[in-house]
């Protein structure tokens, strides 16, 4: 076909190998000549553990109503159903001091497509700060719309000078590093002094178990008018699955509020609704009870790991406020090196550090999504290799 | 906030109404002001009949699973699950003789967000061909992202130069019109002598009663080099509510399934589980039989209305292989008079014509998507109309 004359060339300018694909490639070709081995994977940031029984008898019940006819329901708000967009404003916000109105949450179908589709609202010749390691969807849903990157190496410190958008992570995505309030509220003065606008993706704060850190960044004064603000339901109750999360655009942000809104109405028909649904029972008291059970699960996983690899005499950051353990590699290894060893040696898969940008070299991450017997065993492998 | 300058100004130039927004706030203040009176709405083409037991049965299980240790999922490919996909496969394309590769069907949370988020793997200066009524969608992702949209007038005859994007929808929403093999074989020569791109809309196949119809492009030699197909679960299953479909790109497009694939994993992160079930079990014998006496039942309110309107003397265009009826409206009386009228003197919704293009103009689109009752109801207030 001749429609190479259509393609946005942008895309021809990505690395070739998205870095997820990359390991499963490698841990393909382990267990085709390993197949007696058990592989444990610490690799993928995915969850592990069932949905717990408030959350499936919420979306049970919304699966019987939709199919009868006085209950059915078909096309929701593309921004979410009122239902969901008041618990989460109870929920997320009103509990933590923060106001918020139900016109500035924006549900979708998981925080992935936002940090992504956010672009469509902002220009094209838009300077983008990163920070260097991060999580790849925001440099490479940038460098498809043809924006230029700059990396930003140490997110304790804020720019010198005018980046026109920054994407801050915390707890990150990979180090498991937390941004104290002293620091984010530097960010936030930067931004409004810079006339920046800030991406912040709160995807794993509920992991943080540090009462002075902040879950929002509209904790901090000032935020409601420089951030942008994504949650997720995937990590929190386990919905990696069943696809819901929600973004928030304050009033105060001028168009942008409205923009979005426009960009959904067109380019999105609302989440489903038994997702829906299902995320309103996380806020239920018996839902909050059970996915903070499953979140100390896994936490608790972090920190038999982080104890265990520490012993072992590894540098390990972050897992205290979140589910990822960042490791320094051995004298002499880098991170592709390190993770074939663990591959290899081991049946362990890690993530290369250096996967998620070139100050992630020299480092490999861990997640704390596995099951309990499998971390204590993938910790007695690292412990034979010392 | 400063952020004006970070905008993506072509939102600026979009239309400020949404042709839906408008309709709600009339029937709003209508509503207001007429508290006693039914308003039946034919106008939204959004589906009323409930899931039936094949595709409720396949979400509750799928719902259980999520709940249990060893049946739970967590991410689900980007692509869609296997299973799904096979299913379209066999289901939609071999069973009508046409071959196509699971590795070419991308299952999404419905056609909306593809027909919309397609544009992020073309150039930004492409040209993009429209016809005129179409569905608002296309034109307004387009302008948002800044591309030049030329309106075609008369499908039944194509370009006499080069566009490089044209999209189709049939059978069409909003007219109703139907493309036969002949028609269609001729946009497909087209597009390959021009070297030009399709993007074909089939929403709505599953209404097609007429044999000599195609129900995929892919029926039609060649189409597999210059077309990519949107399918959608909404109205084929009333999935409107639940969000599922799917978009086929083939191989022979060359870069574009790898772009399309590569942009799914950046941007998306797989379809729910659970509509993923429910869209699975569309396909099983039962779940055949079940959604077909649903559009069986929406053909018959589409048959009543067409020969209660034509007996009052309307022209009426459609709805005999859509869903869609397309109604002349009376001397005098543009598109939204009409509605006003209808609105005002009928308590009755329809959507104006010129909504979906100039050429709309002098028409109004009815659905056939109500309860059988309302829509005898509403042909009654039209014929006393009369």
């Amino acid at each position: 076909m001749k429609a190479v004359s259509v393609i946005n060339k942008n895309f021809l300018q990505l690395s070739n190998n998205y870095l997820f694909a990359e390991i499963a490639k490698r841990v393909k070709e382990y267990k085709e000549n390993h197949a007696d081995e058990k592989v444990i994977s610490l690799g993928i940031g995915d969850v592990t553990r069932p949905l717990p029984p408030a959350i499936t008898d919420a979306m049970h019940k919304a699966v019987d109503e939709l199919g009868v006819q006085s209950t059915f329901r078909g096309y929701g708000p593309e921004r979410g159903y009122d239902f969901l967009r008041e618990a989460i404003i109870e929920g997320d916000f009103k509990s933590r001091g923060v106001e918020m109105d139900a016109s500035e949450v924006f549900v979708n179908d998981g925080a992935k497509s936002d940090t992504g589709n956010i672009g469509d609202i902002l220009s094209a010749d838009c300077t983008i700060g990163i920070t260097d390691p991060a999580y790849p969807v925001y440099i490479d849903s940038n460098r498809m719309a043809g924006r230029q990157v700059e990396f930003i190496s140490d997110a304790c410190s804020v720019p010198d000078h005018k980046i026109d958008v920054v994407y801050l992570c915390y707890p990150n995505n990979p180090t498991g590093e937390v941004l104290t309030r002293e620091m984010l509220t530097r960010w936030v003065e930067w931004a409004q002094q810079q006339g920046a606008l800030l991406l912040y993706d709160a995807a794993y704060e509920a992991f943080i178990r540090d009462e002075a850190v902040p879950h929002s960044i509209y904790e901090i004064p000032g935020a409601r008018s420089c951030a942008i603000e994504f949650h997720s339901f995937s990590k929190t109750a386990g919905f990696t699955g069943v696809r819901c999360g929600y973004t928030v655009i304050p009033k105060d942000l001028g168009e942008l509020n409205h923009l979005w809104e426009r960009r959904q109405c067109t380019k999105f028909n609302g989440a489903s609704y038994i997702a829906q649904r299902g995320a309103e029972a996380v806020y239920s008291a018996e839902g909050r009870k059970q996915t903070r059970a499953i979140i100390d699960y896994y936490m608790e996983n972090a920190r038999l790991m982080t104890e265990s690899l520490t012993a072992c005499g590894y540098e390990v950051r972050g897992g205290k406020n979140a589910p990822y353990l960042w490791v320094k590699t051995p004298a002499g290894c880098d991170s592709w090196a390190f993770f074939d060893k663990l591959l290899n040696e081991c049946s362990l898969v890690c993530t290369p550090g250096v996967g998620f940008g070139k100050q992630g070299e020299g480092y490999v991450r861990f997640t704390a999504f596995g099951e309990r017997e499998d971390c204590i065993e993938a910790m007695k492998r690292i412990q034979a290799l010392a």
